[in-house]
């Protein structure tokens, strides 16, 4: 089970026709019926940075605003269509998208900034607004908890993507247990930047993601513990360095994990190891999906970390490993099986921080292969670095110098076959 | 003719037996034999500035500092080798750029520090000094000047490069003409980002190209003259966001073209119309170079620019055209000639500059294809659109606020062949 597998949430799918393959393309995620209490049921938002957005994203933009002000409601269900990505569709995408939001809302019985539009697929064509409110009856009506419901789920929200994915935990809290259940889309437009609601908009795939928990904990709470995670998660994969206009992360709580008595569980504090081991769960969550997203990259055929240490900054060292992950030299490289050093070193040299070869090594696998600014030949012709290179993962460890700064990225290879997805696609 | 257009320069090359295939792989472009006069006989360089540096950039940037300061000549020649980077090799690859250059210095009659070496080639591996030693004295004695010297050395210099690249230009300064020859190489690894002798260093292909001309001018004077037209040449074309620790422009300079009546052709001073005129000149010719080398791309089959208007800043109109030209997703379309207007507009909107879509228009060729955030439906089956983007530099005009700021930026679509080079090449 997926995003029904924590209490009080119920999933259905169906084929509204947006899409012209005539697969699944309208997905409803939603809080049981039941009375919302604000301090248990919250929600959170994590959006694209990018400048140029979606009529959903706009949407979401102003419902986070309200939800974390206490002005409006944590959104208690999700209605998300693949197909059309609503953007590049002015003034009228925005209404097309209030619009299917409250035809939801009011067969679901609930404010109409209650439920958030989310959507992916082709831009700039006007949403079909007709279709949906269409299949809006049956999809509400169809709303189920269970494995069926969670696959039909991940299944709709697909383009692209080549297999679904989901993903959940359950974590225990202080004799109480929590569960998580989370569903995504992703394979090309895929290096997600998502913002922060706390900190100042900074521009940045089509990457969306759905979690759910019966964790009760109030908006402000639950976006304080998923930004983080989606920082060391999302934020942290890249199939081709090229930030959606939808990019989405939206999680939802319903509070209705029974207590250690049987009875309401407690509602999560920040700051108390509650909060910490959510948040670890949540970022648990968020990797597996990040993940999935990236091994199911466009074309790929392997995927491979790079992980930065040594660098004055964890920003610094961030910036070296997104020259690396995104470097189509690199990417070749790691297509090829080729344990090619030299292109790693000199892209992470490219990234407008120092980098000092004396200080400097790089670990391919488990074996070093450039050491003070140049290559150990022994270690080139070792048949554990040809294993290295030819496994589903392969591991970079590259030092730049002697600063506390780290951090890594997670890409996948370039093949032909990613030339021939993207060069034959059409908008 | 090239590099031996201008008067006082003569080139020559030769198989060393640093390349595998046995093709050509040495080269040396010097001034004639004669007096050095500091005043007239002037040279300018410009370097990548990525952090990690081959050997003879590190020596270059020790000859520029002292030939701008005065403590240094300015370089009469310039030795260079293809088939090996002498990159990562550390303090040994210093000695032997060193060493080699001083080998043809002695042969040439000039001080050590008046020959440049330069290289390009595979990163790792010592430089055979050997059988580079062993071909100098040959390489010294064919110096020459006419089309098959220059011819020659434009075919020592190249490494995966398909076609060799070479330009020339004549300009006429207050009665007396000057020239200007050029040859440059480049395929891979091609991002130049080159530094100013004047600014603060900030680091980032293998490009290389050397430029003489027969203008009488000195090195702070030269030196102010290229870096401008590197900005708006070399800077300005991406075939993979890869800068390579190689990257250099060298210029030399005789000052032995013929005044108005006969005699020595007048210095060029600073902020006079001569010292403009030579600017321009020098620009075309870069331009006229850098457009050789992105047409040369690894697996290229056509080009496109990116044109950014509106902007708050150039930088910021810069930053979004880089964000286009390497977005794989739009070089992928651009091979597939499909005007994904999409891709365009989301790529800009990632670089983290303010894009105002309602003041934003996409232009492909002569077609406005996207207005006031909402593409033109017309247009997309408009013919020309069709054709705009069949030919082999397709022009894209993006316009994203009402800012002064603008830049541009030359790009090559990206194609199977591309994977197909890089995926097989060994480091």
């Amino acid at each position: 089970m997926a995003v029904t597998f924590p209490e009080g949430f119920l999933a259905s799918a169906t084929t509204a026709g947006i899409k012209p393959s005539g697969k699944p393309d309208l997905c409803l995620i939603a809080l049981s019926p039941g009375a919302p209490d604000p301090a248990r049921q919250g929600a959170a938002i994590v959006l694209t940075r990018n400048a140029v957005v979606g009529a959903p994203v706009l949407v979401a933009r102003r419902v986070r605003a309200a939800m974390l002000s206490g002005r409006g409601p944590a959104p208690r269900a999700v209605l998300i269509n693949s197909g059309n990505s609503n953007a590049a569709t002015g003034d009228r995408g925005l209404r097309d998208a209030q619009e299917t939001a409250a035809l939801a809302a009011a067969r679901l019985g609930v404010p109409p900034e209650a439920v958030l539009p989310s959507s992916t697929g082709v831009i700039g064509r006007p949403l079909p607004v007709g279709k949906i409110a269409e299949a809006i009856p049956s999809l509400v009506g169809a709303l189920a908890r269970g494995p069926e419901a969670d696959a039909a789920a991940a299944r709709a929200i697909m383009t692209t993507d080549l297999v679904p994915k989901s993903a959940r935990a359950s974590v225990d809290l202080a004799g109480h247990r929590v569960r998580i259940g989370a569903i995504a889309k992703g394979s090309g437009m895929i290096a997600p930047r998502l913002d922060s609601a706390f900190g100042p908009p900074s521009p940045q795939a089509t990457m969306l993601a759905f979690i759910t928990t019966d964790a009760a904990v109030d908006a402000p709470t639950l976006q304080r513990l998923i930004e983080p995670a989606c920082a060391a998660s999302f934020n942290r994969i890249s199939v081709d360095n090229h930030p959606s206009c939808s990019d989405t992360v939206a999680v939802l709580a319903s509070g209705m994990a029974r207590g250690p008595g049987g009875g309401p569980v407690p509602p999560i504090r920040p700051g108390t190891p509650e909060a910490e081991a959510l948040a670890a769960a949540l970022a648990g969550v968020c990797q597996d999906l990040a993940e999935q997203v990236v091994r199911d990259g466009e074309g790929a055929t392997r995927t491979f970390r790079v992980t930065v240490r040594g660098a004055a900054t964890d920003a610094a060292a961030e910036a070296m490993a997104r020259q690396v992950v995104d470097s189509p030299l690199v990417k070749c490289a790691i297509h090829g099986r080729d344990p090619n050093w030299g292109r790693i070193v000199t892209a992470a040299g490219n990234a407008g921080h120092p980098f000092d070869p004396a200080e400097a090594s790089l670990t391919i696998g488990p074996v070093e292969v450039y050491r003070a600014g140049v290559p150990i030949p022994a270690a080139l012709i070792d048949p554990a670095l040809a294993q290295a290179m030819a496994s589903a993962r392969v591991e970079l460890a590259l030092t730049v110098g002697r600063g506390p700064g780290a951090s890594w990225m997670i890409g996948c290879d370039l093949s032909a076959g990613y030339v021939s997805i993207n060069a034959d696609y059409t908008t």
